[in-house]
């Protein structure tokens, strides 16, 4: 029998409060039984109150309370957080998998913390300046693109792209099984002379560097199939999957009096619905961390979840300080 | 019985040659028949040809061809081609304007040729240093919401920001009739901490200076109806425009078997579906200039010749240099 995987789930997080967050895990636990061993990091009082109503009895096998008594605070500085809020849901949940007691995290809070955190106290993979959040596009071709960054980096260098574009061909080839991705870099045109100075900058550098780049791709494009691998700073890839949720519910909107046929664009775009979707994975980082999104429900909170599971067992990703890539499991599993 | 418009329409742009953009005229024609006056600006042989195929019996009656022998080639640097292709029609369309011959000009050429030719052969409004490129999108609140820049400037600064706030400001009042219009800054979230420097600069500038700015939006909330204006970086602008382009190709691909429901959809969306919003205004200079699409269809370039003749009817923007507002109708009106 297979090790249920341990993921610690920062219940402290989202917009809707510890009793979402935490219906959310049980939620998962409905699907997913026990694959997973879920490790609620925040208050205990507000953890158990729910677990109550939901008519839980505690103790539950296999699952666990981690007690986190401190929260953020509005004047925490993002990037040093992690050091000054260790008692805080967010940080705890990556020092978990630090200390070996968790496979994997998955927060729906601030991405700053949440980045700088995994970036301390887990470590960046050799060859890694910034690890980036990378979401999974759906396309006409069938076959998923990956982009990244989604917003772990709103202010990127040249060389911050070209590592998205190592992280995301090594996560593809994990994740979706291709073999040779075709790279494109996220321009506002696909002729040489557009774009800013970044982009340019990029363009060279990456077609220097990066064996199956194929050069820049629109964003009217990114669902056609044309690129495996879109590369973009954090402050567009954030701005084109955020609208795309936003689009995606209009069109639900819209459609809501023909349930048949909102089933098949959810089938679809579900990848665009955040609702199903679930977390992003952080890459280039030494452990599993996932983004779920500050708005999550209950539901959203179970997909998250499911993401984690499935990302664990994929493995975290590598690079080797050549840019050449290798992977492994993660930790319990080796 | 009013003089009709008469406009620039630069049909050796788009991506599809001169046949195409000419018959889009015919089609525009077909719509919106004496309130306006084409001045095809292009190779003279191609245009008769076209016509010729049409069938269309030359002259015609208030349609005139202005020759541009000369063509745009790779090595020219956008900003100067302007000066350098003074017989190509995307400049000579502009050209025109300013001679008096034409009252509003469109074209599906290159932006970055057809922004330096609308500065420096038309001029900025005082007080602008960046005109901006306006798009309209839909809202769930009914009430359309103007997005700027779309992709004239892809590196912006702070007072570049300012600008597009006051000329989107003015443009929405003109076009649809919002008295205090509501203004936000597009980030990657809605906490102060969140986005890039030049966001958080660009925010303390705008609250400053701007009456009606009311924070950062996420982009999955411009359908919202939330605010009136959103204001961003070209770059960012292009992005989310076209990314919403592609995912309205998809989800009328995913609709064809349900003619009733995509009909439905289209009449919701149709602004973002590229056939038909046609093309966007270059606010922030002397004049009428728009910019269709690259990859405009004969039907696309009559929409954009339609959103033409409504920018000539509701005249340009005029910013004082204090930030003040008013407005001045196409020349030929006065």
């Amino acid at each position: 029998v297979a090790q249920p995987v341990r993921i610690a789930v920062d219940v402290a997080s989202g917009d809707f409060g510890t009793g979402e967050m935490v219906r959310g895990v049980l939620e998962a636990q409905r699907v997913w039984g026990d694959a997973f061993a879920p490790v609620l990091c925040g208050d205990r009082g507000a953890i158990e109150r729910t677990l109550a109503e939901a008519g839980v009895k505690w103790p539950v096998d296999g699952m666990r309370i981690e007690h986190c008594p401190d929260t953020l605070q509005p004047s925490d500085v993002p990037s040093r957080a992690w050091k000054r809020r260790q008692r805080a849901a967010i940080v705890r949940c990556i020092a978990l998998q630090r200390e070996g007691a968790v496979d994997a995290t998955v927060s729906a809070g601030d991405t700053g913390v949440l980045l700088a955190g995994a970036v301390f106290i887990l470590g960046r993979l050799s060859g890694v300046s910034r690890p980036a959040l990378a979401a999974t596009l759906p396309t006409m071709a069938g076959r998923p693109a990956l982009l990244l960054d989604v917003g772990a980096n709103v202010d990127c260098r040249a060389g911050h792209l070209l590592s998205f574009a190592r992280l995301g061909c090594e996560y593809i080839g994990r994740s979706a099984g291709v073999a040779a991705p075709r790279v494109a870099l996220l321009n506002v045109g696909a002729e040489r002379s557009k774009g800013t100075r970044l982009i340019a900058e990029a363009h060279r550098l990456i077609q220097r560097e990066c064996g199956g780049y194929c050069g820049y791709i629109e964003a009217g494009r990114v669902f056609s199939g044309d690129a495996d691998v879109i590369v973009c700073d954090g402050f567009a890839g954030n701005v084109l999957l955020k609208v795309c949720q936003g689009f995606y519910a209009i069109t639900e909107t819209l459609l809501a009096g023909s349930p048949q046929i909102l089933e098949t664009v959810k089938s679809r775009m579900a990848i665009l619905n955040s609702e199903s979707y679930g977390a992003v994975p952080l890459l280039g980082i030494r452990g599993v961390v996932l983004k779920a999104h500050g708005n999550s429900s209950a539901r959203a909170v179970a997909s998250a979840v499911g993401t984690t599971l499935a990302a664990a067992h994929r493995g975290v990703v590598t690079l080797d300080g050549a840019g050449g890539m290798k992977g492994h499991r993660h930790a319990h599993e080796r």
